[in-house]
This record gives C-alpha cells, sequence and structure tokens, in this order.
C-alpha cells in the first residue's frame, strides 16, 4: 500500500506530453493555451478619450474659473472609429467621444459635463484641465510584445476577449484527452432498469461523465461490463482505443482477481493497486501502450474522490495546464474531527465565511455509501496521513469542490 | 439615473418564465431541473456490506478472543450483485464482499483483515462484533419519495450521479435562453483584421460568449455594425429572433442617439438608460415581444461588469434557477479603497487566504480600459452607492468570479 503523494509521482509520471490543435477563438473558452500568446500591437492602440467631452491644450485652459472662463473654437470631432485627421489649432477644441482617437496637438480631456456648450461651434471651460486628463496611453494596458497569455493557462471567457483584441481569431490549444468510462459489476443495472434482487443502478459512469467534462477532457461512456474475464477482457481492449479509461469497480480485494488478471492480459503494466487513503484506498492504475488505466472503486463517493485527487491532475498535464491542482487553505473546523486509522483522508465539507474568516463542518456521516454528501459538499476536508483527531477549532486543509483562486 | 438594485428589479420583473425540455442523463450536467426530483426507492436498496469480510450473527462471536476464538462455518458467498439466497444457519459465516447484499440471518460484517481463513469452509474470529458493523441499511442514504433535487436547481455531476441512482435515465430541465451578441461601432474590425487609423478590434462579443454559456445560456455571434441608422435597426430586428439581444456599445451619451433611436423603432420598449454605477453607467435595457434587449457599454472591463450584474441574473431567472446571485462575503482590504462621486462601483480584486482569512486587494489601476485587469481578478469587490472612500484594513464585501460557495 503506497501513499497518496507517491501514487500522485507515479501517476504524473506516466502522462504523454499533449497534442496541438488550432481552434476557432469563438471554441477557445475552456480549453488551454499551447503556446505562449503575445500582443500584435499596443492596447489601446492609439491615444483615447475615456470620456464623452472635449479635447483640449491643458495649458490654454490655464486659470479659468467661473469668474474667467475660457471659451474655445469647436473645430471637428472624433468619435470611436471616426478620427479627427487635422491638427487641433491655437484655440480650438474638439469634440470627443468615448474611445475617440485623441487629436494631434491636443494632451487633455474635459467631460462635456464640465463645459459650457455656447454653440455647436464654441464651448467655454471655467475650471483647469491637468494634462493627460481621462487619455489613455497607447499600451497603457498591453504593451505590443508583451505576453498576455502563457503557455499552458486555462483560457476563460476574459482570455477569449484579450485574444480577440490582440489579434488572434485563431489560437493554438491542447488537444482535449478522450477518456472511455467503463462500469464493472455483476450487480448493476442501467439508470433506465428497475434493478433485481440485490442489485444496484449504475450511478458513478454518469458523475464521472461530467467530472471529465468540467476537467476539459472529452468523455464516451461504454457501458456495463459483467464480472466476467472474457467480457471484462473484451472491453478493456475497446477502452485501450481512448487515450484514458477509467473503470469503476472491480478493484476491491475480493473482485480484484478478475480485473487484475484481465488488465494484465489486456497487456495493461499495473504500476500500482491500494493507496492508503480515505475514501478510495482499492484505487488501481495501469498504463498501456500510451493509455492511462485508472481502476477506481466503484461506490460513488469513492469514485468521485479519486476522481479529483488522482485522474483530474493526471487530465490536466494531458492538457498541459500549469496549475494541476485546486489552491488548498484553511478554514476553522467547527466540530473534532476523528479519522480511522490514520490514513490521509477527504472529508466532504461545507465551508462558509464568518466575518471575513473561513469556517468548516463535515456533511455529517462520512460513510462513502452516502453518495448525497456530494450534493451538500462545497468543499474536500483534508486530513494528512497519520492524523486521528483533530480538535473542534483548529485550522484543517480544505480544497473548494469549485476552486475560486 | 436610477440605482443599482431599482435596475434589477426592472430587469428580474420582465423576465418571462422557463419553458422546459426532456433531455438524456448524458446531457444533464451543466442544466438546471425544471421539477423536483424524488428517489423511486430507498438508496442503498437492501442491507449490504461496506467492507470485504464474513457476514455473522454478533452474538455468535460474543467473547471471542486469541485465546478463546470463534470457529464459523462458511456457508457461501455473497457479492455485488450475486447475492447468498438462502438463510444463513446457526454456527454458519457467509464470505461477503463490498456491497454485497447481507443475507437473511446475518446482522454483522466483519472485515476479512480481522479473520483468520482456516480453509474454504472455516473462518476463525478472535474479537467480538456489534450488531450492525461495516452493515450498510436500506435508505440510510436516500430514503425511498424523498426529494434528492429541487427544480431550479444547477446539476452538477454529483447530481447525475444521484439521478442515475434514483432512476431517472431522463431528466426535465428547463430550456437554455438564446442570445445573439451584435457588437455596434464604426471603430470595430474583427480580431483577424488589422485594425486602420483609429480602429481597434471587437473583443467583448469574444468575451459575451464564453459568459453566455457559463451562465447556462446558448449564444450567437451577430456580428458588428456600423454607427448607421438603417444598419443598425435591421441587425436590431434581426436580434429580436432571440431571446435575448445583447449589444454593446452605442450606449454612450454621444451614440445612444442612434442606438436608442434604432431600438424605439424597431418596436423595443426601453425601460432604463444609465444606472449609478462604474464602470458601466450607460447600461441599457428594453423589451420587445418576449425579448429582453441589454445594451452593454462596449468597453470590455465595463460589457463584463454589467454582464455579470445584470444580464446573468437575467439568465439565471430565465432557467428558472433558485440562486441568481454570486454568495456574497467579506474580505479585508489591504489598501484603501477611494471612489469618485459615490456610485456603486465594482472594482477588480484579487482575494487570497492567509490563515483562515479572507483579505484582499484590487488588480490595480481600476480604469475599465485595463482590458487585463479581469485576466488578474478573481473576484469583484463591491463598493455600496455613497462610500467614497474605504481604509485599508477594514472588511469590505466581495464576490468571486468563480463562486465556490
Amino acid at each position: 500500500m503506497i501513499n497518496a503523494d507517491r501514487a500522485l509521482r507515479i501517476i504524473l509520471g506516466a502522462v504523454p506530453p499533449p497534442g496541438r490543435e488550432t481552434v476557432d477563438l469563438r471554441d477557445a473558452s475552456g480549453r488551454t493555451a499551447a503556446e505562449h500568446i503575445v500582443a500584435d500591437r499596443d492596447i489601446p492602440p492609439f491615444r483615447n478619450s475615456s470620456m464623452d467631452g472635449y479635447a483640449v491644450r491643458h495649458a490654454e485652459l490655464k486659470g479659468a474659473s467661473p469668474g474667467r472662463p475660457v471659451t474655445l473654437t469647436v473645430a471637428g470631432e472624433s468619435s470611436a472609429g471616426n478620427p479627427f485627421t487635422g491638427r487641433m489649432g491655437k484655440g480650438e477644441a474638439i469634440r470627443i467621444m468615448t474611445g475617440g482617437k485623441l487629436p494631434s496637438g491636443a494632451d487633455a480631456v474635459v467631460p462635456v459635463e464640465k463645459t459650457n456648450e455656447k454653440s455647436p461651434r464654441a464651448v467655454t471651460f471655467d475650471a483647469p484641465a491637468r494634462k493627460g486628463d481621462f487619455v489613455r496611453l497607447p499600451g497603457e494596458d498591453i504593451p505590443r510584445g508583451h505576453r498576455v497569455i502563457a503557455k499552458g493557462e486555462l483560457l476563460t471567457p476574459y482570455h477569449a476577449g484579450i485574444l480577440a483584441a490582440t489579434g488572434h481569431a485563431k489560437v493554438r490549444v491542447s488537444v482535449r484527452p478522450r477518456v472511455g468510462i467503463l462500469a464493472t459489476g455483476d450487480e448493476l443495472v442501467g439508470p433506465g432498469r428497475t434493478p433485481g434482487e440485490g442489485k444496484i443502478r449504475n450511478s458513478s459512469s454518469y458523475a464521472l461523465l461530467g467530472l471529465v467534462k468540467e476537467a476539459g477532457a472529452r468523455a464516451r461512456l461504454l457501458g456495463i461490463v459483467r464480472d466476467r474475464k472474457k467480457s471484462i477482457r473484451k472491453k478493456i481492449r475497446e477502452g485501450l482505443a481512448f487515450d484514458v479509461l477509467l473503470m469503476t469497480g472491480g478493484v476491491s480485494v475480493g473482485a480484484h482477481d478478475y480485473v487484475g488478471e484481465a488488465l494484465r492480459r489486456a497487456g495493461v503494466d499495473i504500476r500500482f493497486w491500494r493507496v492508503n487513503i480515505r475514501p478510495g484506498s482499492p484505487l488501481l492504475f495501469g498504463v498501456a501502450d500510451g493509455t492511462l488505466v485508472f481502476g477506481l472503486p466503484g461506490n460513488p463517493v469513492s469514485t468521485a474522490v479519486t476522481f479529483l485527487q488522482f485522474v483530474r491532475p493526471a487530465l490536466g498535464k494531458m492538457l498541459g495546464r500549469n496549475d494541476l491542482f485546486p489552491v488548498r487553505v484553511r478554514a476553522f473546523t467547527d466540530e473534532p474531527l476523528r479519522v480511522k486509522d490514520g490514513k490521509k483522508s477527504y472529508m466532504r465539507g461545507i465551508v462558509r465565511e464568518e466575518n471575513g474568516v473561513l469556517r468548516v463542518k463535515t456533511t455529517g456521516s462520512q460513510s462513502s455509501g452516502v453518495m448525497t454528501s456530494l450534493l451538500r459538499a462545497n468543499c474536500l476536508i483534508l486530513i494528512p496521513e497519520g492524523t486521528v483527531a483533530v480538535s473542534g477549532g483548529s485550522p484543517v486543509e480544505i480544497e473548494f469542490l469549485n476552486d475560486p483562486f
């Protein structure tokens, strides 16, 4: 029985480098940058106004006051996309819209609500302006040549906006791994069936389907296979056509005989079986000809926890992601926590904020049979290997299920 | 100029009730439950073992110790899906696998590692067992008839697992609103073009595309329309075929003449224009014949903030979601915050955890021209209307961009 860190090192060490492909910018959100992204020009590209108002020479408004207003001639207009192309002369102002290009000769903008528009041709100011007021400078946000997105970053909608602004109508991203999901077990029937005597419905496959997609990979359900050596071997061979094969069930002490042997006979090199964790200790991992094979415990809670802790980082590495793990933070536990036999434990928890402080409680029974604990949880509470008790009020390490950091 | 709360009330008041459709369980993650979901049977459905081991009558192991071991006859086996169908007799034990049905007559399980397997037919115990040890009871997790998912809940992968377990191969979900995204502005060119004099690339549409999808709706880009009344009117009519039309740009003081008039002439009843917020004050909202029309400021930061604060809750309500808003929590600001003119402000912030306490700083310049602020931010800092300064070290209200609660 190895520990969680060792298991993770073995898994990550077996991950092949990511493939790359080019996608349209419209499909970029949720993908992973496969190269550094550099701005092709300054953003903003030219001096422009951050307000609707008048472009002026600040020196000409020196000393302006309600008692001594300054009147300038309105010599033209500059709106977004329709710049004033001449040069602003002495004694002149240019009517300017938000985003409009600052005309040559101007060095400040006065917002329209601080002016007195005498006529279409004249505008009066009763306060001075400072050089640069309401003027956005070229490259102020992103200078040309600046790396705006690093290889390995997850592309969010905000990244898509930046990609558009910096001239990337197409983007190089990593190829999404294809994941096959295979449920094993004589006890399983599909969700549309009524289970007979001693049978239950296959639920883990359906949770995995969504978890795999959320992790940025493609998923396909391969169905349910009975505990017959020949059927399992056949299905495993089908599963080895995928980049990752996720099997659920068939790894507990009794069942392992079937699945372990079937995996070996299908050419899978089993790298480990059983990890010192709770829940999910019967986790199995093997490799065959470029396919990563995970044998996840069939119990839905164990399936989900081992997926989050071991499969998701592997998928992240297959995608070339920089961040493979959620940020771990501390929260104060409301209640004492007790762990049997000192295994590294992942308890389902509910974290909340109180006056700026994070506080956490468990979802209740930590039996891996309690599926509903995953609906109520918003975090996993991580209890290190060797710890058997944590007193109430102490800080514990947690991982949000939906990492906000 | 109305305030943010009033604007939101007007928007939410205009949302039509959600439509419903039935989808395959495979496509349920990310959708919204359109009805309460009830378990069709107990979960677990029968007494079963949470360990590999032996099913016993606990009374028969009373007083067992290393000096006085008790030996029972192994009368059969119960594995998941293959129950032992007879009744366990006196002096007998049944070999049982995790998930295996507890045979009639048994009332406890002893894990295999705590037994001494003498032969295939005999097993010895050197410690007593308690009634119910390692036995999961029917309905322990979910009793039959129990509501497992409420109408209006966002379906996560964990919900999909529960739906499978409780017999829902198909699910009633709300129909995803169709959202058209239209950029307006003479200054805009597509991301694949090199902008000419005074022009910039359309980036807001691409950010909105991903934000709309993340919010659970379908999005279509309707392109860029120039500031010509006729073209705008034509495109608006095209946009009114959608459930929601998101326009960007054309709502600032100068440009509003075009867009406002075009909207009115296309039959849009404009409910408000301009809200007392920063950034994004030129926000416009109207309704036409079942279509919600948002005029979002064209600046990418303002577009994103007004989307998150005003459009996303509307999409959530169109989906019939129970939770329309991210959870607001408190964090301590590292720095003093200053807000011009007391508008309700949404500052881009970076929140982190330190010893269980949430601390936040801004992303730096809060100019709405700084697009990159959205890449670095993980939260919005909310400054209430009327507040002009917050001192360093005080608690402020924040919303995570990726709500973990």
